[in-house]
């Protein structure tokens, strides 16, 4: 089985999309025609710098308006059909795409098509080339692959077959395993893309909404799964284009492909165990049982700052690390690194970010295999020379830049905790009552947000909520959220679409994508913001109509709502059940801190309350460029 | 007849809301109530900011999910009226939008509806507050103004009416004449907004996609049209959001949308002359018969090779400016003015973005009035001291802070070329062809390519086209053309989505809008480039592939083909007729120009070339960051 991406899938010119698709580790490519024709080597050296980037040639796509002409113009099809396939033979590439036709005079008539296909394969025979024929969604007499397949079985030419692509079939709800009935040798190619359920014009949402399988809602794995129980195996490619990737870096378009394509097909092959799926073999996906630590790059005065907000919160200093500027904050089952050290990868966060959250640690099933799939799926892995008394963690990176460590149960790496670090001589901080980490909230632009989720949802055991909007005074801001199986670990990621947004803020703050704010769980929300107010918590201030609204909104309690403005806690609720939060103030940066209480079955983030929240939190920060008070 | 904006279509926290919408020149707000909420100030505070800035709370909205509840729902429901009509009490509102209800317990039932307004009535009554019913596209029982107002008039109750809103209506494609059987006293309040004609799902459609009315493609003249039938004289607002305007600033919008709205109440006055339209008056617009002149500020070195340019494609230097360094050049009806000062207008754009387009002058036939419309619209005027011998033309201030100027035969405006230039002591160059300009392409990033649409519709006599996508290398370029009546002008705008699009790569370097291109009619454009090679023309050099496929895709003489190749000339047919160009290379900061040669009644601009000569222009740019070569 062969993997391969259409060139107009990325961006750049040729030259810059072959380096890219090359290095992403794809077999091959679909040669879009545009690219072809805009280059200016001729096609004999275009195919030679093709195959010079080890990549073959496996599609020549597209040819249009083809089938059901008569006279004059159906010749003219015939010879436009010899010249690209003279262009192919120069070119080095022997399978040409026709999709169906949208020519106002199109006859239509499936025997018709028919014979021009017979005919098509003989003029193909005589240059060695072979044409795949595929439904167009929007075609005008051909639109569902089943009617493509009519045409193809009744040419009836050893030339001619099928060209599948989800996109179109999936589009049209029509039942993926319509394909079962299919025999594998008349499937020449398959394509893939997914997209957004949103009901819209096909065509414009096709050219503007697709992506890649598994960051769209379209059932691209039952497809799959259809294709492969034909035994079908040849070339699996995406063909995706959306107004995003067409203005991204064609590096993290390319990665993004391929780790998509990469986790698709081992979820076929895991799903349909008797199906032959010949791709290269990664550990299953690893169980994630919850977030073991976070660790901030900190210094000076900043790092005075965030250990005098922990301990109002409190957290305790109960670690000191045995030859670094390192300490250990904890409460509960939550644990706080703050790093003060001058040379290393923290360092070098904190001075590209300030105060910032450098590392955090996913405690998992299997870390080794955790971090091979990583690799095979593309993640760059992290090393840092470790010192005396020290362990090697398996580590990648993440989002940002920043680090992403994984620790199990199976080696000694749960000792981490009593071999690195001593006991200091302070004495501990009241507990507030928190108890765990309810989720963390990764900031980034919104062209990078199912990048991001792509990395979660393919690594990890890890399922990935709707996309909600969120509105900011000043812009969208899109949001996702990541859940482990057991909901021990939930990640939402936040894309911002203008730098005017506080989403956006934050990044032109910090260089790309970052943690802007970690959520604590307590069982107890009043009696924790009690406590944290007396030991000189400072929360996130909102306003008396907020509060206002509440009482329309819900039957609360007069003095249950009292006690809510006093202690600024926001509320949401739902079928399911009740959701208490409160904030901090935004730290440095734009770093912040939320506190949550889920009562019943509350399975979201308070998504009403962002638009208030997120106004209180813009009013306290200085406006850019304005001298500070 | 008073105008208003919701404070949702604008960005911004409320009071740079309240700015940006009382600049304008707004009557009033409607307030969204999320505004509201998030503001700290108490309603009453609310309500006095809002009328210091001198404007009119018209309406409050929105409160949903009212109608056809039973039982503690039903009660609950009034309850949180009754919290909103307190609210809006000590906001200063005494209108109130109730929208058609989503809610999962609706049951339906227009007689019960009515029960449940009629009540409401009584409740409204009591606080002196009237409330106005309006049907939401995607509500659940109610999703069309018929049935809304059927309700409304069986509630019968002085304090109930009825809210219309074009998108609503014409999203549906409900007949907007059905409204002018009601009643004008039972129209409560008209909101307006236009939207592009995209088939897609009705909630995702209105959230992320409406915009001004004349931006996008619904008939909301008609709408309007209808509910002036009635009658109607109250308020007349925008409730307008899609992702553009949420990240954009509001000042642009604000004026934007009071330009959109008085130009379509002026048209309406203008098509309904026995319907009473209260708005300030101004003149029609005016014909454009052509453009006079362009102006290009220009300096030193790059003044020389401008020239000699413009002398290899065959344009003379007739005229010598009688008191500053500024040249003239001609060549048919072109006129181009090279300035070099060095202060007033050209030179500080000169310094600004280098070699750029400073100055377009316009035929028109009341240059006065243009004028005068212009600043009734918001234009910003331009004025510039008027040395001796200069002549005082109208102008106002265009794309990217470009000037405009208005020329018309009334006055001794047209001889201003006899007047303030002198013929120089040089030989005239040979002519090569060139007539007239076919058309000036201006670029702007995408979020500000409607606005500028809007600019030139409202204040000329011209139409625009549908947005065309252009597939850039590196992104995606979105293209609109305007014409003149007559056809004797075109503007395209071409609104870039990143940096790195070729458009977008030119707007980096001149720090906002600008006219990057203009295109030059000839009636022989093989004649026109002979003559442009042979004196020394360097044009934009196209790939070999291309005419391969130009070859295939159209039945062109081969001797013809290889004339095109020979001289770069590029092709495209349609059903009307047939379209040649060809292009220099890129000047400067990426300044061109374009040769073009109509047959028939070809009536676009070569899009599908586009992609073409974009990868070669960009060919030629240096990598930005890279040394020279």
């Amino acid at each position: 089985m062969k993997s391969a991406i259409a060139t107009v899938s990325v961006s750049g010119t040729l030259k810059e999309k072959l380096a890219a698709i090359a290095r992403a580790g794809f077999d091959g490519i679909e040669i879009f025609e545009q690219d072809f024709i805009a280059d200016a080597g001729s096609p004999r050296d275009i195919g030679t710098m093709i195959r010079d980037h080890g990549l073959e040639i496996l599609l020549f796509q597209p040819f249009r308006d083809f089938e059901g002409l008569v006279g004059d113009q159906r010749r003219k099809a015939f010879d436009r059909a010899r010249y690209k396939f003279e262009t192919m033979r120069k070119l080095g590439a022997d399978l040409m795409l026709v999709c169906s036709s949208l020519h106002p005079n199109a006859l239509g008539g499936i025997d018709r098509a028919a014979q021009d296909f017979a005919e098509l394969g003989e003029l193909a025979a005589t240059f060695g080339m072979r044409v795949g024929y595929e439904a167009l969604a929007w075609g005008r007499h051909v639109n569902d692959h089943r009617d493509a397949w009519e045409i193809v079985r009744r040419a009836d030419h050893p030339n001619i077959g099928l060209i599948l692509d989800s996109f179109h079939t999936l589009a049209r709800k029509i039942d993926p395993d319509s394909i079962r009935r299919i025999p594998r040798d008349k499937i020449f190619f398959v394509q893939l893309a997914d997209a957004p359920q949103i009901s819209m014009d096909l065509f414009y949402w096709s050219r503007h909404f697709r992506n890649m399988p598994g960051e769209g809602d379209l059932r691209v794995q039952d497809f799959m799964r259809a294709v492969a129980a034909t035994g079908y195996d040849g070339t699996v490619s995406l063909e995706i284009f959306n107004d995003q990737f067409r203005g991204a870096q064609p590096e993290g378009i390319a990665r993004d492909g391929y780790r998509a394509l990469h986790v698709l097909m081992d979820d076929v092959r895991r799903s349909e165990p008797d199906v032959l799926v010949d791709i290269p073999p990664m550990p299953a996906r690893t169980r994630v049982g919850g977030v073991e630590f976070v660790e901030f790059a900190t210094r000076a005065e900043e790092a005075g700052q965030l250990a005098g907000m922990l301990r109002s919160m409190g957290f305790s200093h109960l670690g000191d690390h045995v030859s670094k500027a390192v300490t250990l904050w904890q409460q509960g089952d939550i644990r706080l690194i703050l790093n003060q050290e001058t040379t290393g990868f923290a360092s070098s966060a904190y001075n590209m970010h300030g105060t910032t959250i450098c590392d955090v640690g996913l405690r998992v099933d299997d870390a080794g295999a955790t971090t091979e799939r990583a690799r095979a799926l593309g993640a760059t892995p992290f090393n840092q020379s470790v010192g005396p008394g020290e362990m090697d963690i398996p580590a990648i990176r993440s989002v940002g830049g920043s680090v992403m460590h994984f620790i199990d149960d199976t080696s000694d790496l749960a000792d981490v905790w009593s071999v690195e670090f001593r006991r200091p001589v302070v004495a501990a901080t009241p507990d507030a009552g928190l108890s765990r980490i309810d989720h963390l909230a990764e900031t980034m632009h919104y062209e990078d947000m199912l990048s991001w989720a792509l990395f979660h949802t393919s690594i990890f055991d890890m399922s990935r909520s709707e996309i909600v909007d969120v509105v900011d005074p000043d812009g969208l801001v899109r949001s996702v959220a990541m859940k482990s199986a057991n909901g021990a670990v939930r990640i939402t990621l936040n894309g911002a679409d203008t730098h005017r947004t506080l989403v956006g803020n934050f990044l032109a703050d910090s260089f790309g994508g970052a943690i802007q704010h970690v959520a604590f769980a307590t069982g107890d929300i009043f009696s924790t913001a009690r406590r944290m107010r007396d030991s000189g918590f400072d929360p996130l201030v909102l306003t008396e109509n907020y509060y206002g609204d509440l009482r329309a909104r819900f039957s609360l309690e007069p003095g249950r709502l009292d006690e809510m403005k006093s202690l600024n806690i926001l509320y949401d609720e739902t079928a399911q059940g009740a959701f208490y939060q409160f904030y901090s103030r935004p730290f440095a940066s734009g770093l912040f801190f939320e506190i949550v209480q889920r009562v019943g079955a509350y399975d979201g983030y308070g998504a009403p309350n962002a638009p208030f929240r997120t106004a209180a939190q813009k009013q306290l920060l200085r406006p850019k460029g304005m001298p500070q008070r």
